[in-house]
């Protein structure tokens, strides 16, 4: 009898599922779009009707349980809070919604937390009980390992560390306070880097045909490729600021390593180099020796949904 | 039976012992002058005969082990390691230096992890399982408890909360890097924060006729209570950048309760309201409700000395 868990990324734009077994092989998948339903009791009927669909391809397994990864994602209350970027307003209980129509154990944690059970779980820190994962995406999010357990905090609001002070005052943050990490070290934060630059530096680039709002970080990272200057420039600023924020993690966590993960990681050494050297200057001298940046070992499309689907397994 | 455990609390200048019970009651101590013992083989033999001397004292004990706070003391080496103001360079083999002479168990750990330890077991935090002891000392130590465990980190190097990245990045760290947040939330921090004032503001102060090196947290308070412009002037500076640094604690911990032991936290209201004020303003929404900031429940004469033999209970 095969043992499946179900994991779920609730997005902004797209909620997807996947069928995924205990190795972390992807069986099956399929999304809704989340912002289609206004009332979170349609959602969860509509994407459970969908989820079962699924299920009755597979015949003779014993279903473990569902993970879900979402924006605001409280693991001790089991509810999204307040999430922003979804169209359901206040708390919404998303882990008894599915329980009573599953019948089955329900996790529910934030996006970063659900990326770095999925790193320990199927991806590079399976032997790691001292790691970071920063998901670099519209913002800047961590899923913190300490002593092997993934920290949650009195309350579930743990590991905000895109929200911690950053060595740039300047920015003001989306979350309200000004000089985040996140202003600086995000796929939105090194679009905003772009942005300063094009104002400050009379300089040409083939960055003034974009935008902001058709500009991402792969675009960037294409044209930093091809030497545009103020392309790499940006890169240049991201990956040291991302590096000072690694030696902040080094000084308070002295992990066996730090993993980078979301599209900005994506652009490889143009983000890597500039990060690693930055962390090592920039490190107490107790951990200089020690840094170890490296890129996240999960799939980048089904990452969300295998580190969901992982808490059914991490936590039995 | 008595069940006794002994603390020891290892300083640049003393190096003091106590005889704990079960209850953190401190039934004997003793000190010796850490300075005068170049060789560590000279001064651990010396501390244990004392030590002796003073168990000899009791009848009808069992001696549960030894817990020794001490700068840079690693919890996973046993090892003190390249402490810059102790006489004894490299690294120390201390656990075992102790185990060899009392043929008990013996733990190690830094003055605020012991401080931290101390507070769960004998304090404020008895029933607390998220919480932060802040230790406002020579620098800023931190012993952070997360789901009911002390952070470590891989090799027990983890907790240097006073040298991450602060809202101000004007001041050079006695670590050689710039803007940790001890350069101003520290007993020398403040005194750096007077000079500073005394520099920049033409007005008449008390604290003109002290030289750096004879003033302290306790005089600075004195002329603040008193009315004394830069002295509460410098209080306040101090209280708003401590109350940005447990917002950004919040942010990442999300605890229950911060603590603040050591000589600036007897300040009282003069640094409490000023950080309280602060912390909220600067806590992201979902933590501005939930700030505490209390002092430590610990006699601040003994307080590494109990926490250090708190962790011969702890580890039971």
């Amino acid at each position: 009898m095969k043992t499946l868990s179900i994991g779920i990324d609730i997005g902004g734009t797209n909620s997807v599922f996947g069928i995924v077994d205990t190795q972390g092989n992807l069986l099956a998948h399929d999304q809704i779009s989340t912002q289609t339903y206004s009332m979170f009791k349609d959602y969860v009927t509509e994407f459970s009707r969908l989820i079962k669909n699924k299920l009755d391809d597979f015949t003779d397994y014993k279903l473990v349980g569902i993970g879900i990864g979402a924006p605001n994602g409280n693991y001790k209350s089991g509810t999204i809070d307040f999430a922003p970027n979804l169209p359901w307003k206040g708390q919404v209980p998303v882990v008894q919604s599915f329980i009573d129509i599953f019948k089955v154990p329900v996790f529910l944690t934030n996006d970063a937390k659900a990326a770095a059970i999925g790193e320990k779980i199927y991806g590079g820190a399976k032997n790691l009980s001292d790691f970071i994962v920063l998901t670099l995406g519209t913002g800047l999010g961590a899923g913190i390992f300490s002593g092997g357990k993934i920290l949650y905090g009195s309350d579930g609001l743990a590991g905000e560390f895109g929200h911690l002070s950053g060595t740039h005052r300047d920015r003001r943050c989306a979350c309200g306070r000004e000089g985040c990490w996140e202003t600086y070290v995000s796929a939105t934060g090194i679009k905003r880097t772009v942005f300063d630059l094009l104002a400050s530096m009379p300089i040409d680039s083939a960055l003034r045909r974009y935008a902001f709002n058709s500009l991402d970080a792969k675009i960037i990272a294409k044209y930093a490729n091809e030497g545009d200057v103020v392309a790499k420039h940006a890169f240049e600023i991201t990956g040291v600021m991302l590096g000072e924020a690694i030696a902040d993690l080094y000084s308070l966590f002295s992990p066996e390593a730090v993993f980078l993960f979301g599209g900005l990681a994506n652009a490889g050494d143009l983000l890597f180099k500039p990060a690693e050297k930055a962390a090592i200057a920039n490190a107490m001298e107790i951990h200089k020796s020690k840094i170890k940046i490296l890129p996240s070992e999960l799939d980048n499309e089904f990452a969300a949904v295998l580190g969901a689907a992982a808490m059914t397994l991490d936590s039995e």
